[in-house]
């Protein structure tokens, strides 16, 4: 088959690789249908992801058609046709059985393009089958499904569930990227009465109108704690949700929340930053950090069945799955190309 | 009356001063009885707190019987015994609703021997009685009821309910002092499998075994996160309680909780931390400060009143009123005298 | 002034009284504006309050003009415009403290029209005022502001957050009338997938549709149990809301859960009901009964505020306040006149 | 091998059957060392259990040695010391990641002696037996391990934890038998201020009070619900936890709790009761029924490894596994033998 595979830091090409065989019984193949590009993947290849080695097959987002099952998958047969999460789940293990599937003891978490290969590919093998992928029901298409591998649950449990949004809530969201988006359109869910988005990019922060932001700031032209104070009685928003990964927007969030409010970040961080304690330690303020544990995709699921959460609006661009290098050249140029989600059809 | 009152940093004085008079319907005036210091009555007299100003009359922890009664009080008549808690309550406002007193906005809060007069005095005025007092019950004595004005509830909410501790997890407690070793008997009620208490004065190390520690651990004799691993499957504590307040004590909190794990932070801090959300992001951490607000002194009262709780053990040092002076001496210099709290009787 | 006082089961009278006056230091004596009538009166009326007793004005629903404060109220002035909740709240004992003011030890609750003289008068006093009133931003009109006295926080709290209705939930809400209908409104801030109405009135079932309503089902003509299922993957509902107060109706609710769900009784019952616990003890329900306590209120409002909930809808009909004898008759008869709620007009 | 066989109402014996096979991928065959029996064996064979057909082996409980493995078994290997669930879980369904194994879609539950044959047997064929069983460690007993089977995660689990004990909490549980004791000691992590055990039995109640009872109560001698009142400040117990499985027991739960209390009901019951919505309907109170999960199995059996659960406490009597037909009649006739648990070695 052909996948994409990754050479060491900034190389990658499509190339001919054996085809996945079932390695262990809880395995199935899956045919890759459609596939996507996440913003992680662009960090693998700027080499900021060592575990990743040379000659990985990468991606961890897919929708497809089962082609052969191991022997103890029992919800599964060929020709179904499922989700393929960015989460990999044992389904045995303290975290499991918890529901924390992205702190797998088991041999799971996130290894899809990342420890084993992933769905970059003509087809793929995923580990643990039963617990890590999603049947899908006809109504809900390809594209609209590829958006629930990643994107939807982490925004939705990183950063809307752990900020515990609530109706009436006004809440901050610092980043208007992919992620930041997704968590605009899901804290709707809750109700809030007021949802500010904040980003240095205008044309950023004119999408997250389309996704539900009841307000937008440039920082850079505003003075965003000033009117988010102005917005909340004086006191700070209820929620602030991380979703960029620098210490700058992190600590943007500490001094946006009210005293009581909650802190969510969901981005990826590669460097510490500063917490002051000196100014927060009376305030009883919560700080959550995570990674998506998926637990929620089978909601989300519904409601992208229901039609209560638009997933096709984040695809923005089209290809063919044997394109994906000018599809990785669309999506790493966002800034020009104003991509958030490319989906590419095998 | 006589009070000891403050004159700059450094300076105080055990003086003569004007009786307290009732000023708002909501006022009671207390004979005080019983009081205690706090570790941030020297925090003020070391000039750390500016909005302490000279000739304040200092102290936020009292026990003593009710004087007199503004017109719209209708909770207290005078002959009353009541604990006088560090937190006063409007009990109107938005943060009152919610049972946040800690954070109240309509005049209470952490006001006593701060912006208002406080409790190291013969008499003190407590604004908003009926919902900052609680009245005490003859089965419980001055000496255990002072220590439920402050380090009961405060080491309780702020540690041990913030950090949410549950039956059978592995509690990690970094100080020693009397907030930490608080925090150590009160986290047995939710009966921990292991509480592990870090210090690096070995004379508290003693005690916290006698206040409940499963083990003890000084930080310059061993190798703290290596153990915390070892007892907890390799994986690190489910709860850290920082009851120090420096950088490098709430930093090494973070290192020693699981993945999935809560810091709760009591410590006063006058500087920020260093968050490694390198480390973090994906680790679903869940970090809280606080202020404590006393919802959860008519419960601990209850439990010192059944036997449940021994707030006594707290009490090293005892002194008249009069003494206050030779009081302060002695607890501030613990080191050597190993006082936790001192009792001042009038 | 003139009121609306009850003399016995079936008798009420629009007369002449004496003015209410300041009785205690924390009352404010409130000018009538707007008022309404509740199911709750006409039980009263019924004679099904033997609390109620001859000579009682009724009514505990109000928006008005602050006319006089009692000398320990703190938050409130002459010339205030406020909502009068059903709910008084001293502020000061256990429940209150816990945010649980309809169980009030203090003296409140539900007193008003109850225990005390109520709201359907031109002036009404208004006990522990700061924490049972609230003052009311300008864009908010009385119309809106009434449905916030009790229908919103009883069918909010008792239905929708008892319920603990969540993304994705299927909800079946058995009776359509104000409160069912309230239920419905409400129950949308969470997001559920499918809201499931059900009544025997077609008219009312066409109402349930305007207020949210995914689907309406008269049990006359359908199987609701079998369609529930249907809707549920076979399982039946995530929450069940019981908005009618007769035992047939809440055994109903406890055959639509599904394994986990739960039941939400908000209805006033005269009689108890069967409990099927030889089908029930396996399945992991939760049932929920309650008072409103108003803790939403200051949510409601902000939601109202913003636009977020439509609380005119329910005002179907317009009195003057002294025509209060006719808009009795068209709300007692509101299978005719189709009356949810009517609004009363000083 | 021999097993006990149930052969309709009434009849059971002590047989030669065919040794049980691996079935499917996911099973292990157990070699029974300890077993015991359950109330609900004798519900069986009384006939109340219709599920139950002829030739069926009886048991849901055992600690016993894998011998046999399914290849898609990937956490136990032959010779593993194991703990055999009352709940089995296919980890796959929608409950069982949610952790509600009890409510198991996918062919679990409670199946063992019901559906399938059971543990009463010198060997059992355990489904799912990666997410159906725990490892034992060597600090754990066999006599300890098999109270883990059923009789501990039910009652705390169905009883402490849907009860939500607190600390300070006045507890009442109804109930003196096995699982009343159980939630006894479970009750205790928790720190209730009081727990009061009824029964009609005095020797259960002497039990009672060994298991951690601060009091008990005979009804048939006091006034229960008096003097529950007179040690909760009038108001009435904070938790009612039912132990019995009869309506008088149930409706006594729901007199007895206070406002905003909470009934955990863990009997099993053959009949409905009456729900006395006229004087619940405005009290606040939430009453949860539930099959045991098994989620907290882990948990429980840290605590029993490290000595915080006495769970020997159960084992009043011994037997070989060959004399199972006199254990049975031991434990059936528990008001003489005064018998909790009986357990049974191979």
């Amino acid at each position: 088959m052909r996948a994409l595979v990754y050479h060491g830091p900034g190389h990658k090409s499509w190339e001919e690789v054996p085809d996945p065989v079932i390695q262990d019984a809880t395995d199935v193949i899956v045919g890759v249908d459609t596939t996507t590009i996440c913003g992680t993947d662009l960090h693998i290849l700027k080499g900021d992801v060592p575990a990743v080695q040379d000659g990985r097959i990468l991606g961890h987002e897919a929708v497809g058609t089962v082609e052969a099952v191991g022997d103890a998958v029992t919800t599964l047969q060929p020709g179904d046709r499922v989700l393929a999460s960015c989460i990999s789940a044992c389904g045995r293990c303290r975290y499991c059985r918890d529901g924390r599937y992205g702190q797998c003891l088991g041999g799971g978490g996130w290894i899809l393009g990342h420890l084993i290969d992933g769905t970059q590919a003509e087809y793929v093998r995923i580990p643990f089958a039963d617990t890590s992928t999603y049947k899908l029901p006809s109504s809900v298409s390809d594209e609209q499904a590829v958006m629930l591998a990643d994107i939807l649950p982490t925004s939705y449990e990183v950063g809307v569930l752990n900020g515990a949004v609530r109706p009436a809530d006004v809440v901050a969201i610092v980043g208007a990227g992919p992620i930041g988006l997704a968590a605009t359109l899901t804290a709707r869910l809750y109700s809030p009465k007021h949802i500010v988005v904040i980003d240095t990019a205008d044309s950023r922060l004119e999408l997250a109108k389309q996704f539900g932001a009841d307000e937008v700031m440039n920082p850079v032209h505003h003075d965003v704690e000033a009117r988010v104070r102005a917005i909340s009685d004086g006191l700070g928003a209820d929620v602030a949700i991380e979703a960029v990964g620098v210490p700058e927007t992190f600590e943007l969030c500490t001094r946006l929340i009210r005293p009581c409010g909650r802190v969510a970040n969901i981005g990826v961080h590669g460097k510490p930053a500063t917490l002051a304690l000196d100014k927060l330690w009376a305030a009883d303020v919560t700080i959550t950090t995570g990674l998506v544990d998926t637990y929620s995709t089978p909601t989300l699921l519904q409601m992208v069945a229901s039609g209560q959460l638009s997933a096709s609006a984040f695809a923005t661009h089209h290809f063919d799955l044997a394109d994906i290098e000018a599809a990785y050249a669309t999506f790493a140029d966002a800034a020009t190309t104003h991509a958030l989600k490319v989906v590419l059809s095998n």
